[in-house]
């Protein structure tokens, strides 16, 4: 059988990640894949950061091999099991507890889109009011809620009908560094004359992944929450790509210290690529009616086993965090020598934790680096609304020595991407 | 640990199943579900039609455990995969080509309602129009898009906002087989002075499952083609829960012989209870731009593996057909023989295939009936917008002699509730 | 000047009687215009029902003229003047008193939309719901809230955005006689999952005069009342067109001895042309914030003059009523009497009061005969979605020897129309 | 009869002008108001801004009581009359021709919302989107459509159901004269990634009368029309409080020089108070269909007459223009010298021609100096989101020994007002 062409023939045109690494991938192990032609390639893109501690981690494999061997339940909906509740347990004792944190812990459903349709409506629910504040660039889903507080306007043109009852704030830095877009929401919520009505809540990325991997300060961050504080608006993280110590900790927040209301966790949070999302909220907004939001596959079992063996591997103690805090070092101070050596690249690097980017001058280089790496057979990914951001998601586990493979790919991706765009440096006079 | 405590403590009180079934459970295997002290429990709920194979059924399985062993790759969003590609090979050649039909697949994200809102994004792109026809106490699932179509009045006061673009028609026989609601909508759509503007889509349930297992009649899904096709209006299906044989059929519409531009299909299509959902497109609607619509889970290799299986084990012949055909007439029979040896329940039986059901006079009988079969060990749920109807959803796979148990069960269960709510039989003078 | 060529010069191509009657007029008496070239027309439109009582009725000119003459005030916004009390005490102690009714009485601005606008806002805020139910068939107005609740789809088209917030439900005899709509209605507010939103408000004419002079019967309107008692519904009459003693009484509505929360009147309400709209609100729904609604031209004193002069020269006794009635009855006799001798027509006469229509079975029938009528020099116009209804609104005070005149020439002018478009006597093997 | 007591027993809550000027009002000549007992008002306020040319001015008075005695056509709908004619005519001669302008009339209704409405339809109908841009403070009308654009959220909330459809953009000077908000808006829409969909039009006043005399820099309005040139947005000007020479020029926008697509215009059109609204269209976006928006009032005979009239009278030569100058001069200077003199105030002024204002430190400030003035038979009113800005609208013909004669009143309430609240002027050495 022709595997590509059973798919070009059979799946719809919609399919997208199959067009820019246009190989069948067969096995996967740690941070490699592998094509049916038993290619190796460097995974820098992490399934858009789903799989923070690598492909088929071999701890992971075998708790789930062991559950699924022993005939253990596999889908019960959101009856009590063996399985849920131990998730439920651990979550806790791992994640909150050494935290200080506490919060309900709602299954929406399997996708990180349902995670953020119930945030909206418990934020609606709890505060009786139909607004939300979003911010540009941000990227929430595909749903129709979560659609209403993307930024894409290809995106959200999808939806095929006007998207409303949302407002789009300037993120921090939009205007850049000189303006202070807290000061600016803050004047609008303020003035009962600006047009802008009260929203329930305020949905926030702390990094804008899909956006161009635009970085939060910290001190917005707590602005953004003293705002939320000031108003009476819910404040909801959207944590699905950040979050599963993709910045540094568990949760992208905890260096900024605000504390969310709601915040939605999906990707990573299974740790082996199964589809799990949580919506935690304060136990306080926790006022739904049984089943007023449900959903079929609303926790699913063999996530949940591979979930509780992750939070058991991994953030039983602080080892992964200084990896991650070690490795974005080495993956930041290389960007920087990438963006100071190539001057004519016109690269401005950023992100935070293992989300690292540059930005480029020429809205085509980041697509053209991207296609040339995987050519060299590394997979990375671009970002932004034009694409014009290259945007590097390896996993947590990439080994010090596999993170510089992949940095020397890049490098020379770039060089090999400008040569073919004619962006040369310029001559010293110019 | 306490399992249950652990349930309770953390999960959101949104929680609902696991409120009308109150154990632990921890194994499963067939149609048999096993609590944490080794009860058995006979399950007709079959996880919301998501388990037409039962639980864990080892051919599955054993599909699976050769899959996740071999380190072939799980999560792979959109890229091409072995799995991927040998699905869609599969599903055409089994399912899709035998039917004469002709369909792309979109792979939306995991969950049935990312089918849904994928539906009602293609038509508004295709016909250029804003509202959609939906009906009488319709489900379609709970992101904002869906539950805009969704009938119950409880689920969509959860929205937070109100629920617009959307007109909700009279479905079969809302008014009694008397009236023909096809006349109804004919009328509306050819008055230009109606108010009801011309839809983009209706979507409809073959089978309104969660609305109380109302049946729509062939005559009025045909007819409801004709309309569809009379005023240039996509019809699209969602067989969600109806579809993947537990109408009889593959395909809950084939009986009617109907031809819809758009089909949702999830729940049972991974045969193993993982998240899978699929929106079947007519080519010529297919005119998506990449990416336009995405999700990161939009196709889970783990769930293609056991789908593929399936469509091989229980789709290649017409033996499950058959079997399917002659449970339902068992279960038919059985329910009709209840309903009339129990006057006193005033009990409407109703269905098709293997989603049956009986709708009481007393609207408190159903639900309790369930609770009484529920300390009987058996698994069944009701259903419509007061929970007046026992809903049967055994798995397909069911043995006729597990078949006669369950029934007798329901039968003991109904005799006790009746018992219980004071519900007896009148004397012959009344 | 060519005053025809200043207006198509200059005016938007919108407008759109001036097509139907094409003529420049200057002057206008009783039920008679004349054109600049001083030929006379016999009035069967009465400007839309705003003259009821005829043009520039000889004594609500003399009030006017003394009025502007003695430098009373003419625009006070809504601050008190004595023109504005005068009114308001006359239209208590002459409508409301005698009709056993308590009203307050709001000012929305100038134009019936205005009074339609305020009466939904006031029916969500006092509900505190959103949705609006209106029917088929109906008109309300051109602003955004009006046209939400209207049902042509030429008309609504024209929004440019999807008109939402309302649900239209069938009129009265909508589907024929034979099907009693109330009962849908009920069954779609009854029924938690029938997909319909409990409305704040039910929103009707006791006429759809735009919408074809369909006549709700009395019974219907009847158990439009008692529903919305049932499910907590404000019920809103539009009496804005059928009001002013249009269909008989002042009130359209009195007939059936309904008794609304809300009612519109305008149009005719001042007498004499002058804009003028009333919100009529029971007064424990009067909980307006003081300026929550407003509107520049919220009660202008000149209109008010002549409102209350109108209220004392024809609503003091029951003379015009029984005038009325005597001219229902002679239009309603003739029109029969046409329907009857020219079957061909296949007309179906109806109307209420001095509102009668006849719809012909060639949609293009009533146009002809309208066009025909206006070179016989007799203003009518036509209703219904496609114009297919000859609609007679003569002013309530046209004589009787008027009313015949225009009677016979709508009667030549039907023949000459049928002749026109070949429309003849079928013979009788037929 | 008790006539205050009329009003307060009959009309509804809503009033709210004549809460702040409680006198009953019966003749009025000029700036001047008498009421009941005979007391004499000056008027600072001309009806919100209808009386541009005084009340009841003697010429226009005349031939309004030429044409009524007459028996000229006083309702004729949207069929030709001469008054209809002449004043299209005069006001291409007189207004259009002059300035080089070129737009097609549009009569959409006797209210300035109905010509705000009919704007946004036209704007949406050309561009084929929704989405409509309106700006901070914004005041256009309490109709659903004009209502979605206003800022003030007093007024929103009255809606009663979310108003969507609309994006509020940061007016001229709203972060202070060194943030050019015209930056922040160019980059929302060059942004494809802002969330803020495409708009069809921006609507915009050149001072925002209602929202508190927020005037828009000329270079700041030019800007706005570049934007809506680059990304082919519609730029509508809501001129209805602004135009008939309230800023100094016929319309308010000729000093900067932009050229909108469509202009809203009412309020002072007639001359005389009574309802008129235009909708003025560039002849390119005429595309209406015939009737696509109508409505009962959409030029009112008599309202024409007097505007003709106006025009005639007022705006054939510069005379009026001139003394505009002038006295916006005067009151410009003696409010400066009133913010000079009593610092303690916390004064600032502003407008343009003769709609100035004075904005206080103490919110209550302006309310309590419009209190104090009605007692001393001034009117004038307060604007802002907070009514904190007193509001000084003379009508343009007032002479100067009356416009003087207003701003001692104003001065010595003003004194009164701070005296009654305690403002006091501070030590030096504070």
């Amino acid at each position: 059988m022709d595997l590509m062409k059973a798919i070009t023939d059979h799946e719809s045109v919609v399919r997208s990640y199959v067009r820019n690494f246009p190989a069948v991938f067969e096995k996967a192990r740690g941070s490699w894949l592998y094509d049916v032609d038993g290619n190796a390639y460097l995974d820098f893109f992490a399934g858009a950061s789903v799989l923070n501690y690598g492909h088929n981690h071999p701890e992971l494999k075998e708790a789930l091999l062991d559950y699924i061997s022993g005939d253990n339940i596999t889908h019960s909906l959101d009856m009590a099991s063996v399985a849920r509740a131990e998730f439920l347990e651990a979550f806790d004792r791992l994640i909150l507890q050494p935290r200080g944190m506490n919060y309900k812990v709602q299954f929406p459903g399997p996708a990180g889109n349902n995670a953020v349709e119930a945030a909206l409506k418990i934020a609606r629910k709890v505060k009786g009011r139909e607004k939300i504040m979003s911010f540009t660039n941000a990227f929430h889903g595909m749903t129709l809620g979560a659609l209403s507080i993307t930024g894409n306007s290809f995106k959200r043109q999808g939806a095929g009908l006007p998207l409303t009852h949302s407002d789009s704030m300037p993120y921090s830095n939009y205007f850049g560094p000189e303006h202070n877009t807290i000061e600016y929401i803050d004047r609008m919520l303020q003035d009962s004359g600006s047009g802008m009505d009260l929203p329930a809540a305020a949905v926030v990325e702390t990094v804008q992944a899909e956006g161009g991997v635009n970085v939060a300060a910290d001190e917005w961050l707590r602005g953004l929450q003293d705002i939320c504080r000031k108003y009476d608006i819910m404040l909801i993280v959207d944590d699905i790509q950040t979050g599963n110590g993709r910045c540094g900790k568990f949760f992208s927040f905890e260096e900024a210290g605000i504390d969310p209301d709601v915040v939605t966790v999906s990707k990573s949070i299974s740790g082996y690529g199964l589809p799990l999302a949580l919506t935690l909220l304060k136990p306080e907004h926790d006022i739904w009616e049984p089943g007023e939001h449900n959903g079929t596959f609303r926790g699913h079992n063999l996530a949940f086993v591979t979930a509780r063996r992750t939070l058991e591997l991994f953030w039983a103690d602080d080892t992964l965090e200084q990896d991650i805090a070690r490795r974005s070092s080495m993956i930041e101070k290389r960007l920087l020598e990438m963006v100071r050596k190539y001057p004519e690249a016109e690269g401005t690097p950023r992100g935070r934790g293992m989300m690292q980017a540059i930005e480029f001058g020429n809205k085509e280089l980041a697509g053209k680096t991207s296609a040339v790496a995987f050519k060299k057979r590394l997979i990375i990914e671009t970002a932004g609304p034009d694409d014009e951001v290259l945007k590097l998601l390896p996993p947590l586990t990439t080994s010090d020595e596999d993170l510089v493979k992949g940095l020397d790919i890049i490098e020379d991706s770039l060089v090999e991407a400008m040569r073919e765009l004619g962006i040369t440096k310029k001559a010293a006079s110019e």
